[in-house]
């Protein structure tokens, strides 16, 4: 007999056979009756038990067991989806399963973050806690669906390097055979040398940052979504791509997590054909902010998404032309005033999502711009040799995953929609 | 103007304006004549330039360089594809480039490997090297096709995790803010409990393997893509979904990077509805090999693909049911003689493209194993513990991207298939 989904059981013929696999999401044993909500990736079912179901002695298997059903399906307008299943055969399909460390079965899950954490495999157990990650899943298709139909080539890049690759500080370091490597905290380098190959290349894999952060919204290893374009004309274009990506990634989650979208109450962003965008300048200004300040804070970006949302609508909002002084060394500067660079954030909600720029692209002017900051040459040689190779114009940005499906759900902690959490206390599970 | 692909100028009409972007692959300087050929990501264009094309005493790019050429379309029936360009502007994007280490515009590469490793960035620019990797992005949207199709979700698991995953020797040791950390040898255990909360999952990541090894199949650094399923009944429904998802690999191999397997000359696997299977026990028989082997040797697997591919016509064969002992703690022993196991190894042209089992699903199976085979129940705790909470019988694979494309290629070694390759003694670019 064919399996049926918890949730297509609503699509049954009543008096059909049926048969169910999943996990006992919970047991109620009442006088006469027992029921059983069965749980498998799709939904609920309940199972109603009259005497006699059970083998004599035998005992209903405890919540989080798994289980199959063979029963009937028979109509009932107070189960969920308006059919349950009855005169079922109930069998365990491994031991009774512990008591959880928390209860799945409750509408909400309302341990606390270090239980939910410290019980991570149980935890995402949860409806509503699962749901978090089929965002993040969907995500992943649609930012794939609009750059493979794009010209953009999949690539994988080393995690272990050679030297640092961002600024020489807060990195991984690992015992390679006896010498020293690294941790990549991007793909940044691979990805822009294989432009060279490829014109467009994204990557989706983790990236491992060793700062000292204890925030609500870092992590030591995440899971980066990095694009990188060739012969653009500046880092306008480069935006015009994330704004594709970004509503090719709503319209995946829109179609493909449906059901987590709904059991959340998720409050999807509309993407605005333009994207609102402000320069840097005009964003400290509006935020009443110094002339001077070097970057954003925090409570800067959270003003300048209620502005958006005031002003546009919009969940999203630019701010580009960041001082090139206080961006990566290999962001473009704008030409007409080299003071400002050809750099962006996209802030989502409030929070920065996304970082990118139009790069550097001359061999000189790496050469130049490392000697400017004071960088030695050395831990760069390889990268920036590459560029006398004939590199075109070309720009990219990364978005963090869990930053993305934080924002979407407006979790309080990155933690809380990360599978499992690296930081700086935490290795386990 | 649009940009016209360089694959696509053979479609222009003559006489119309063109722009084309990429880079100098060619040029060739005639008394009269200068042919220039520019390589996109899409192939080759032949571009003609005359006296007085080019502004007074400005030369032509050299090779290598990112350029734009606006011109005429216009009919050659010598050209590639029957169409030139003809009285262009050539505009370089960049600085003239350097010339490469090997000539990229011949036929073949003909550098040696470390040659080739040295200057990856460049060699992969090469129109037969690139076709490589256009292979395995294509193998991958194959991969994820099939198992997004089938309910799989599509997770990430951290790569620094608190123990070694998989034997305890041969990881690599990361200073984890102070403290020892290492790189996950597999997402193995990951996947194994996210079958309790997802029941089909698959992710694409990098593993790390710090085996000494230094042959033409291994490497330190790999990407795995791994699949793990529950609610199976035994091993053959994992080997079932395996089927499946290498056809799906070959047929978007077929369709998405049909240039690349004309140019490489690649033969595809034929995947036939059920793949060949051996038991472990007739497999040494058939190569005569002693009974009591634990493992099968590269040479024996040569032969079973010799065999499958005379006595089935396939480059595909199934090894089941090696010896229990012989293979990971986790694998499920065969019910009805506990010497076997229920585990396989795919072997794609003579080499193990694949390992896979049932695995053990009850808590009491992993305390017993590990106490047998002697391992310290401490550093595995965390992760037996979790088959208290409930999971379903399950099993599942993983395949290694390079050594795909590597038989799918027949390359010599797995390094010529890999982007940026890692090994005992590389670790750069």
């Amino acid at each position: 007999m064919r399996r049926t989904h918890c949730s297509d059981l609503s699509t049954a013929t009543p008096g059909e056979p049926v048969r169910l696999q999943g996990w006992v999401h919970r047991r109620r044993e009442l006088a006469a009756l027992t029921f059983l909500v069965v749980r498998d990736r799709t939904g609920l079912a309940q199972v109603v038990l009259r005497p006699g179901d059970l083998p004599d002695g035998a005992a209903c298997p405890p919540e989080e067991t798994p289980v199959e059903v063979v029963g009937t399906a028979t109509a009932n307008p107070q189960a969920p989806g308006g059919v349950e299943v009855t005169s079922p055969t109930v069998t365990a399909l491994s031991e009774p399963a512990d008591t959880p460390p928390v209860e799945l079965w409750r509408p909400t899950l309302s341990a606390s973050l270090p239980t939910l954490l410290d019980h991570a495999a149980t935890t995402w157990r949860h409806p509503l806690q699962r749901a978090k990650w089929e965002l993040a899943a969907a995500s992943l298709h649609g930012f794939r669906s609009v750059l493979d139909a794009d010209g953009f080539t999949e690539v994988h890049s080393p995690k272990l390097v050679e030297s640092a690759t961002e600024s020489g500080a807060n990195v991984f370091e690992v015992d390679y055979f006896g010498r020293p490597a690294y941790l990549a905290q991007s793909p940044q380098f691979y990805k822009q040398v294989l432009v060279g190959v490829f014109e467009r290349v994204y990557e989706v894999g983790p990236v491992f940052r060793a700062e000292p952060h204890d925030t609500v919204r870092h992590l030591a290893e995440y899971v980066s979504l990095d694009v990188e374009l060739g012969f653009v004309r500046d880092h306008r274009e480069v935006v015009a791509c994330l704004r594709e990506v970004v509503a090719g990634m709503v319209a995946a989650v829109a179609e493909r997590a449906s059901s987590a979208v709904e059991r959340l109450g998720v409050r999807l962003p509309v993407v605005p054909d333009e994207l609102p965008t402000l320069h840097f300048r005009d964003a400290l200004r509006l935020v009443g902010a110094p002339d001077d300040e070097p970057d954003l804070a925090p409570a800067h970006e959270r003003a300048l998404g209620e502005w958006a949302m005031a002003e546009h609508g919009s969940d999203l909002v630019v701010v580009e032309g960041y001082p090139t002084a206080s961006r990566a060394f290999y962001s473009h500067p704008d030409p007409d005033d080299p003071h400002w660079s050809r750099s962006f954030d996209l802030i989502f909600r409030g929070v920065e999502l996304v970082s990118g720029a139009q790069r550097l692209h001359r061999y000189e002017d790496y050469v130049r711009v490392l000697a400017e900051r004071g960088y030695d040459y050395a831990p760069f040689a390889s990268y920036v040799e590459s560029f006398r190779r004939g590199i075109p114009p070309h720009g990219g940005f990364a978005i963090g995953l869990e930053r993305w499906v934080g924002r979407l759900v407006e979790a309080a902690n990155i933690r809380e929609v990360t599978l499992f959490p690296r930081d700086l206390h935490r290795l386990a599970p």
